[in-house]
């Protein structure tokens, strides 16, 4: 059987997933109206099967991922989404049938955040299937919460819990001994981002910096405070961790370096002057999305200082993923 | 000696290449101020090596590929260039002088066409080097110039000439013989296209509609047609061919076939009605840009018939390049 063309594989698979400003995906380019008032949002993030996900997981997970992690971006910005474009590399051999479920997943998420298909490219590899994803979002003109933004005095939030990926990608290398609940809890965390867009608002309204935790949060932390030429203390206690986390830690301690170092958590760091941490929690709690102050942002510039319960300082080597 | 970190290669090698919108490459994403009046136009391509370059080319001139295809699909929309973002998988015995090179090119191109760094994702592949780049660009409000805009009655023109990359690509597989001099202008219109950035007002004023060149002159045309609802009459011998091409035609008339449907060519396609064809051609003439009338745009809905001197048809069996 002849394989499909590029153009085939678009018109039956992404061009019903595009927005009106991706003119059916039959032009050389998509197009979007500028919004007076607002500035755009430009994020770019791209997966690699083998690297950044197992090339056996669900297609629909694998197209999840592949944009909310871009989605996790724009909402620690404080964007809100407005479209993305997919440049999606397929090894030779793939099958119409992943195509289709790669494609259904993308719909569902396009469809719960709000953010249509603009553009794109198919492409064939040698390698391994690869997705790059462009994501746009507006945010009101000069209100771009920056990663730059900490100020000495700002409390330290982040939203949901932190680590539950990591240690969920040991539950799927099979590395990580845990109960069936537990691990299906942690798995999920792994497989499926949440990001928290939701949070957008209250970031805008509130926060003095923001950024998302997607390589580890003690890493990350130490990102936005390099940035931003600040210091800060962390209370690990109040760090925020899942039932399952808290249990699988309980058992082997160790797991807590993991916990707060692992990437993959997409979670939301937040540096939010005192006068608006009431407003910015009340904000967050409106928009159902928890978050924790864990610590305060400090003069000294440096690495975060993480304290136990007893102050005493815990060390924590490798601060953060990279994958080279 | 340890590989450098994600976050040092874009600081040693992209951060430099940044605008202002990249905010030094140090935040989770890039802003762009809206251009009140403007659309912003959106185009993304993938480019993989040993597909769409050859990995031993030179790294300045894959740098400037990727980018000048997406050049090339702004020019045809009317769009002037705004910045773009790149996601770049390596492979993992990349060497860091290639990729000082690869910055270099796109250094040089970034300043060339006006088209700033604005982000990207730099990760790290088993498979072949790919390169995926997201370009933006702004054109005036309602102003872009769409595929679909051909009309009966309109001229068809393509700019530039024809052909040139499709029999370069030959020449470097060394499966067509030609002198030196035709090989290395044949090759360089293969390795580096010359996206027509200049011609993008003269399009905004006067073409109904375009698209850029770049799965081949007849299959590209063809989409055209199909997606304006048209036909179209070409005089083959009008199709501008470099001196070059006129040569290796000479020699061996099958090629004919390969110059007017391979693919690579990076030029226009536009479609214009009589009543602008002076005033485009003077536009494009004050741009530098070479154009010229192929045929005319026929109410016959279908694929385009393409005339030899004689007036017969000349068939085109395969008219387009597909990598699937």
């Amino acid at each position: 059987m002849a394989r499909p063309s590029e153009d085939d594989l678009i018109a039956r698979f992404f061009a019903p997933l595009a927005g009106p400003g991706g003119l059916a995906l039959e032009d050389d380019a998509a197009r979007l109206s500028a919004e007076p008032g607002f500035d755009l949002i430009l994020t770019c993030d791209a997966l690699v099967a083998g690297v950044h996900f197992f090339a056996d997981d669900p297609p629909e997970a694998i197209a999840a991922k592949a944009l909310r992690v871009n989605l996790s971006d724009l909402a620690a910005k404080g964007a809100r989404p407005a479209g993305f474009l997919l440049a999606l590399a397929l090894p030779r051999d793939f099958e119409e049938s992943w195509l289709g479920r790669f494609a259904a997943g993308l719909g569902a998420d396009i469809a719960a955040y709000e953010c249509p298909l603009l553009g794109g490219d198919t492409v064939a590899t040698p390698g391994p299937l690869m997705i790059s994803i462009t994501a746009l979002g507006h945010v009101p003109a000069g209100r771009m919460v920056p990663r730059t933004g900490a100020r000495p005095g700002d409390f330290l939030y982040v939203s949901g819990t932190i680590g539950d990926a990591a240690l969920g990608l040991q539950v799927r290398l099979g590395t990580l001994a845990v109960s069936a609940e537990e691990g299906t809890f942690l798995g999920e965390r792994y497989l499926r981002p949440q990001p928290r867009n939701a949070l957008a608002g209250a970031l805008v309204a509130h926060a003095h910096g923001a950024m998302d935790i997607s390589d580890g949060f003690a890493g990350d932390l130490r990102k936005m405070l390099r940035v931003s030429g600040a210091g800060a203390r962390v209370d690990v206690a109040r760090v925020p961790l899942s039932g399952a986390a808290r249990a699988v830690i309980a058992r082997e301690p160790q797991l807590l370096a993991q916990a707060l170092t692992g990437g993959d958590d997409y979670e939301i760091l937040a540096s939010v002057p005192p006068a608006q941490a009431a407003a910015f929690e009340a904000s967050a709690a409106t928009a159902c999305v928890a978050v924790t102050r864990v610590g305060v942002v400090t003069a000294e510039v440096g690495p975060p200082q993480f304290l136990d319960e007893a102050g005493q300082i815990m060390d924590f080597t490798n601060l953060s993923y990279s994958h080279f």
